[in-house]
């Protein structure tokens, strides 16, 4: 069979959250590579109260979706953490950022730090810093105000952008056949 | 200045939040003391994925909130937990439940699972079967089949109802005068 198909664009919301500030990006994956849509953070140390924060999460990420309309969403998401204390804390906004995505329908795909970090610069241990500075290298951009909360966002964003333009290198999640098409667009002659 | 009001009946949805099993309960807090509503679980262990369940969580909470229109929410919240893995797991939850809460605007209290069991037995370490049994007798309802999850979620509202009723033992959270007045008649003449 020849599938002759122009590739759809893809919009991918990367979110990095966290209960002091969530730091999230939006990309662009069209024909022409990864482009830069937005970059942000969401400021949480503002409110004391911790159901206030996680309620900011859930509506600010409702309000981004709503906005840009993601196809998808990538977390960045350790898997360790200080404590059960901090752990929970960070499960909660997690939770929150992922039920706003479920909400609408998005799929969502999680990436441990030093995965993102590998993908984007080569080097799993990079500083934040460097993952800045390739970020705004790849997606030419430049931004020296730019905090580094919002980058890890746009970092997780670019990593699934990576990982799923190549299903065998171990993001898979491809649902389905149609939508494995959309996203290997190559694969099929 | 004298204030007579008739005491308003509050709605309390009571949940246990897990990845597992999900339980819940919903009581009416009138003026002849608390009443069963509703008293149920969701159950999760048939969906593999874990966007599925926390969707799930997320979804069936908002359903409860839409049918039931409860006025809080209380959460069973244990501080502690075997790993930090599985405070993760269970912080997605308990964010998921919440996020469905505050998106309806209900405020949310949480209550250790060590003070839901000594505010309804008297005793902080009672079993789960002895929660069951003292709710049962309470709440003048009987069902030998009823789950020990459920109960939990149950007994979240219950908890959260003596609290409420005593400002000053420990719950606190009135946010406003008018909130305090519906909260405590008894306090104004």
């Amino acid at each position: 069979m020849t599938v002759k198909q122009k590739p759809a664009e893809k919009i991918i919301l990367g979110i990095d959250p966290g209960t002091t500030i969530t730091g999230y990006g939006v990309i662009r994956a069209g024909k022409a590579g990864p482009e830069l849509i937005t970059i942000g953070c969401i400021d949480l140390s503002k409110f004391e109260d911790h159901y206030t924060k996680l309620k900011h999460i859930f509506d600010r990420t409702t309000g981004i979706i709503d906005e840009y309309h993601p196809d998808e969403l990538a977390i960045e998401a350790p898997f360790y953490g200080k404590n059960v204390q901090s752990m929970l804390k960070l499960g909660r906004a997690q939770g929150a950022a992922i039920a706003a995505a479920l909400s609408r329908s998005l799929p969502v795909f999680e990436y441990a730090p030093r995965k993102i970090k590998l993908s984007i610069t080569g080097v799993g241990s990079a500083s934040k810093e460097q993952v800045a500075a390739m970020l705004m290298k790849i997606l030419r951009f430049s931004d020296p105000a730019v905090k580094l909360d919002a980058t890890d966002g746009l970092a997780a964003a670019l990593c699934h952008f990576y990982q799923s333009g190549r299903p065998y290198a171990g993001a898979g999640k491809s649902k389905s056949w149609k939508q494995f098409i959309r996203e290997n667009p190559e694969r099929i002659e």
